[in-house]
């Protein structure tokens, strides 16, 4: 299977369990409130968390089918993000995913609304998860709660927050980027080894894997925030330096902003080596280059 | 043990796991966001939730110290609700527990990432109760999920945001208190029940205990917020004739209103009449008084 085949596939599937999860019934009173869950989630994504979750698990020996419903979690937790992300209160955008923001379409309070129900669904998809054992599904849910939670891609945002409109030094753009884009990149690849019951070596190993390519993820969209093509991209770009806000474009300048993303890559690739044999590891080696050289 | 003793050890225990959950630690980045975690949780409230768990263990028979994270964790719920429905795009309200709003005091973003975070710490807390079994800990998970999100309370709140400024029919009003306002204490109760692994139809009874004193509650609330007084209260009052709003005292006029009320404490003591010869049952029987009765 390529690349592209298999993150197709994961994509496929998550979005297949996402669809049963968010099914509308119109003679409910809040109807609304799925749809709204519903149009988000439904957006179409690169899906590159769910495409970690269940490669990392095929990794490990896993069944792929183990990780489906922690991949639709970890999308449904992201997308959640996303929406409150995009509010009035925070970064105020009206373009997500190429489509109106979910407060753009459904007002505030349901875009509020909406996140936090998606952020319960995401628990529940995990914690539901038949294919794994209790033990291991409360393993998936601590894992959620700690990446995605105030020490992880919470904590990310609000240190954002308060970053906007000044410059704030390296190590605080390094904690920043680390908690709010690599935080739920390592969460994925952790799910995958839950759902694999991986050893905590291999834990640990998928855990900074996701820390690097995080890093590298996030250098891209800076460089696409400056130089990337707002139709290709599905969202607004020049924002960064509309608000004056610290990059590692701003910081190190482009090419050593380049320069680190390369070196991060390598430091990625190498950590997969010893799966080097294997498809899964191929396909993983080959994203590592896709995510530095991505224009969308 | 008295009621009001029962409820006091319960809110301590509590406040003692929530105080060990949010400690800020002054070195972070994101610092600011456990704060304001911390703010709202530690307003000091009735904590009736937290006891309606504590006290639904120990009816069954089970050690109260195996529900007080169950008990953290609906307690977070709970609050992160109040922060999200007191922002400007909901409910726009200053004032809360006696207290300027975790928005007037942290600004809007935060109080949105602290509402989100709260969310993911009370899943957090349930599944890592180390005193239940991991079977339980996923049933709890679920429960949180179910009667918190969108088929429960968020559902709930999203039908009182489409019903503002309109008069809604008297079954819609039922879904809206049934979702918004006592799923949260049907989840208490049955928290309780997970905690003493009660049987299948003792969760079920639990569950319609709550629903039925979540109505109770509500029409108590609307008389109070009719003729309450706001210091008692520690919330703005008159906002639901303000906002148009439809009520048990609207729709049925106060003396309905209040007959009904009568009505469903009556059925909810009738529900513990199997367990009126132990004391938790008997503290169980006066609180149902105590949530008619009460002016605050």
């Amino acid at each position: 299977m390529t690349l592209s085949d298999a993150m197709l596939d994961a994509a496929r599937q998550t979005e297949s369990t996402l669809d049963d999860i968010l099914t509308p019934e119109a003679a409910t009173n809040h109807h609304k409130l799925i749809l709204a869950m519903r149009y988000s989630v439904m957006l179409p994504g690169k899906r590159i968390r769910p495409y970690l979750v269940i490669e990392f698990c095929r990794l490990h020996g896993g069944d792929p089918q183990k990780a489906v419903r922690y991949a639709a979690a970890i999308e449904m937790l992201h997308t959640m993000s996303l929406i409150h992300d995009d509010l009035p209160a925070m970064d105020n955008d009206a373009l997500r995913r190429g489509k109106p923001s979910n407060h753009v379409v459904f007002g505030e309070a349901t875009a509020i609304l909406a996140g936090d129900a998606l952020l319960c669904e995401a628990f529940k998809a995990a914690a539901d998860n038949t294919f794994c054992s209790p033990k291991q599904n409360i393993s998936a849910v601590n894992a959620l709660a700690e990446f995605g939670g105030a020490d992880g891609m919470m904590g990310g945002q609000q240190i954002d927050l308060q970053s906007e409109k000044m410059s704030v030094p390296l190590p605080v753009l390094d904690d920043l980027v680390s908690k709010k884009t690599a935080s739920l990149l390592s969460c994925s690849c952790l799910l995958g080894c839950i759902a694999a019951d991986a050893s905590k070596a291999e834990k640990n190993r998928a855990v900074d894997f996701g820390q690097k390519i995080g890093k590298v993820f996030q250098i891209t969209d800076d460089i696409l925030d400056l130089r990337g093509d707002q139709k290709l991209l599905g969202k607004s770009i020049g924002k960064d330096a509309k608000n004056g806000k610290s990059t590692y474009v701003s910081l190190l300048g482009e090419e050593k902003a380049k320069k680190l993303a390369c070196e991060l890559t390598e430091q990625a690739k190498e950590a997969l080596l010893v799966y080097a044999d294997s498809d899964s590891g191929k396909r993983l080696l080959e994203l590592c280059d896709l995510l530095l050289s991505r224009d969308r």
